[in-house]
């Protein structure tokens, strides 16, 4: 395997390249002069290729946070589509409305209903591609560029590379095992402020985070929203597996309490089906209509027949008996991954335990870099995602992101069987 | 009906009334001071709204561009979407690749070559959320606020929208009855390049143009491009009705022969199904990869159902036979339109002669504003969207679009019937 391959594959590919790629082709025009400012910042997700070389045949892959789709009913699924496409055809496959099916919508305030968002209204919800494009048009319709959203460290790769896009300077605020630290938010907002910075939203996963699969403890939550509120600051709370938690009931979101502070996402590529590309905003009222423009001009409208298929999956489907065994598949994959975690990892390596979710963060010692281990781990057929993927700086990182949820128990026994020596020789090496 | 509502739907409202709105809504807040400085330019769509009345019972709607879905053979569809859940679901509802599968895109060079683009490769394919989201990720990628993108005059108002997001300066450039007038667009770009502006693109729909019907005349295509490029202009090619020209061949698009000049965008939403929701980016390849990340970082992948439905269309459905259907379907309903105009027009109305595609443009005399006379249209029982929807500018037209192509013969006929009286009294006031 070509490590120029890998390259170009496990890290940002620095603007720079892509420049001088375009540059070599392009002797007979100018086109590159026509890029925006913003193009610049356009860039590679390591996650998206590092997914790509994870499905080669024989590797252990611990990269990708796809959800495990075999315990769905594909067949009565599969006649549903049928029913909906033969009955409805002349709908589902037609233009529908820009904010998506109020049947839908209103499904939607039923589902955030289970996770504690009580007071939810349809004309609020507005239906997207996928949690990917919610973020989009949030980032649309508030930054300018230069002006700065502040993430959790570590956080989504996609929402950085979506707000990257926008010129937008992201600013972290460190996590501990409780998650977004309050104290160490308001110091930041303050410095930022002090330093005349337009601070615009908190982006925040506050349940299961990825990469770190960290939760905002319950008593936190408020206090975040109090500090943000004082400040003038949205938040931007993404919760696609708020409702796979392990055990017990799950945590309010901070939107429960706060209809007007939070514009909060929600997806139904983890709780049923990622191919659909179907999520959510539940934006605020005073808020709502310019968000729901800002999508209108990004797709027009969401595709209809993969609304009507979500629509009758928690219509006529027992979709939280779902939700239960997807819990229980993912804690025992979780467990999987801790207990192989604490037989095979060196010494000097430590991570997260999460509550829920699909990621376990490792810390290796200072002075690690996770990236060029990444080449050696493929070679020992294990692939992980370096933890320089997850943070806006160009710094080397001593973490890395373990998934459990695409591959079964002895499967990921087996991935971090494999990974260890390569760590343990990169902490004998330091 | 309260023209209240009418007013708000038929056209754009104006930035400074939502801004009103939300002020009152939030006097607790002061998150208006957040919104990004391109939220004033994001706007209501008249042709989304008229498209909501027009759904109302007794009226006879020619204002939605919607394609006309009853002959699409509907069980058969259901089967197939069926077959790909339960055989293939496990790909069909995961994660994809984000530039689209390698299968959908080799099939979409076919469809390119059904209509003159004979070289195109899968991998510079990229398919989007239909073209809608590829004209966003275009303008994305080049344009820096006041930075100007030349269109048709009139051009299709959901490219208008995402332009303006932008904090694009669109620039008109005049047409005839041949299309895009080159010595206008030559001067256009000298003017403005006088001026100091930087022009990223030409956005043009040569083929059967929304919403004037008009078609850019074979001799003057390469002289088009041709100006573009010696300009070092960027053209966007948008094509969704070039296959559905009523007799004879497609006209070659401008990518034919230019394959470094234009991006091109295509779309089934015409020649299949709409509410599938998938279009595509025909990049050169010098552009591709850049153009390729930026979608990514709007919606990560398309929507894998989707795109297996539609290739299972494409391969084991006659869909150049259904292509042959709608040409005749459309030409049938288009001659029905203008039999109509011929006989039920008031002297001094003109109207345009499409070859294919879905609309007719009719233009009054001068001094006369079709925008108050859509009240009078839809209490007289027809709906049409009114010409200033089609121009960035805000003032009055005299022109006004008609969609033949979702509504039968019979009521055609009886909505212009119902339309003749309004027109006629407007020119009489005059």
């Amino acid at each position: 395997m070509s490590h120029e391959t890998l390259d170009a594959a496990a890290a940002s590919l620095p603007a720079e390249a892509i420049d001088a790629i375009e540059r070599a082709a392009t002797s007979a025009h100018r086109h590159e002069e026509l890029f925006s400012e913003r193009a610049a910042n356009i860039r590679q997700s390591a996650v998206r290729d590092v997914f790509d070389i994870s499905l080669r045949p024989g590797l252990v892959s611990l990269a990708g946070g796809s959800p495990y789709l075999r315990s769905l009913p594909l067949d009565r699924l599969a006649e549903t589509a049928a029913r909906i496409i033969a009955d409805d055809g002349l709908t589902a496959l037609q233009y529908g409305a820009g904010q998506g099916t109020e049947e839908l919508r209103t499904q939607i305030c039923a589902v955030m209903a289970a996770e504690g968002i009580t007071d939810a209204q349809p004309e609020n919800v507005v239906i997207t591609a996928g949690s990917q494009s919610a973020q989009d048009v949030a980032t649309k319709l508030f930054c300018n560029p230069g002006d700065v959203v502040l993430v959790e460290d570590p956080t989504y790769v996609g929402a950085l590379n979506t707000f990257e896009a926008y010129q937008v300077q992201v600013e972290t605020v460190p996590m501990d095992q409780s998650g977004l630290v309050p104290e160490l938010l308001e110091a930041r907002i303050a410095a930022l402020q002090l330093a005349g910075k337009s601070i615009k939203f908190l982006y925040t996963i506050p349940s299961f985070n990825n990469p770190s699969g960290i939760t905002l403890s319950a008593e936190r939550r408020q206090q975040i929203v109090d500090i943000c509120r004082t400040a003038n600051i949205l938040i931007i709370e993404d919760n696609p597996y708020g409702l796979l938690r392990f055990n017990g009931e799950p945590l309010a979101p901070l939107r429960a309490d706060n209809p007007d502070d939070v514009i909060y996402m929600g997806s139904f590529s983890k709780i049923f089906a990622p191919g659909l590309r179907i999520g959510w905003a539940l934006v605020p009222a005073h808020l709502q209509r310019r968000y729901y423009l800002a999508a209108e001009a990004v797709t027009l409208c969401p595709p209809a027949l993969n609304q009507m298929l979500v629509s009758a999956y928690l219509r006529d489907f027992d979709w939280q008996g779902q939700i239960r065994t997807y819990r229980s598949l993912y804690a025992e994959r979780c467990r999987a991954m801790l207990s192989a975690l604490e037989e095979y990892m060196p010494e000097g390596a430590t991570w997260t335990s999460p509550e829920g979710g699909f990621f376990v963060w490792v810390t290796l010692p200072e002075g690690v870099d996770t990236y060029p281990l990444l080449h050696k781990a493929i070679d020992a057929g294990v692939v992980f995602i370096p933890g320089a993927a997850f943070t806006p700086s160009d710094e080397p990182s001593n973490k890395l992101r373990l998934a459990f949820s695409a591959v079964p128990p002895d499967a990921i026994r087996e991935g971090v069987r494999r990974l260890a020596p390569v760590l343990q020789e990169a902490l004998a090496a330091r």
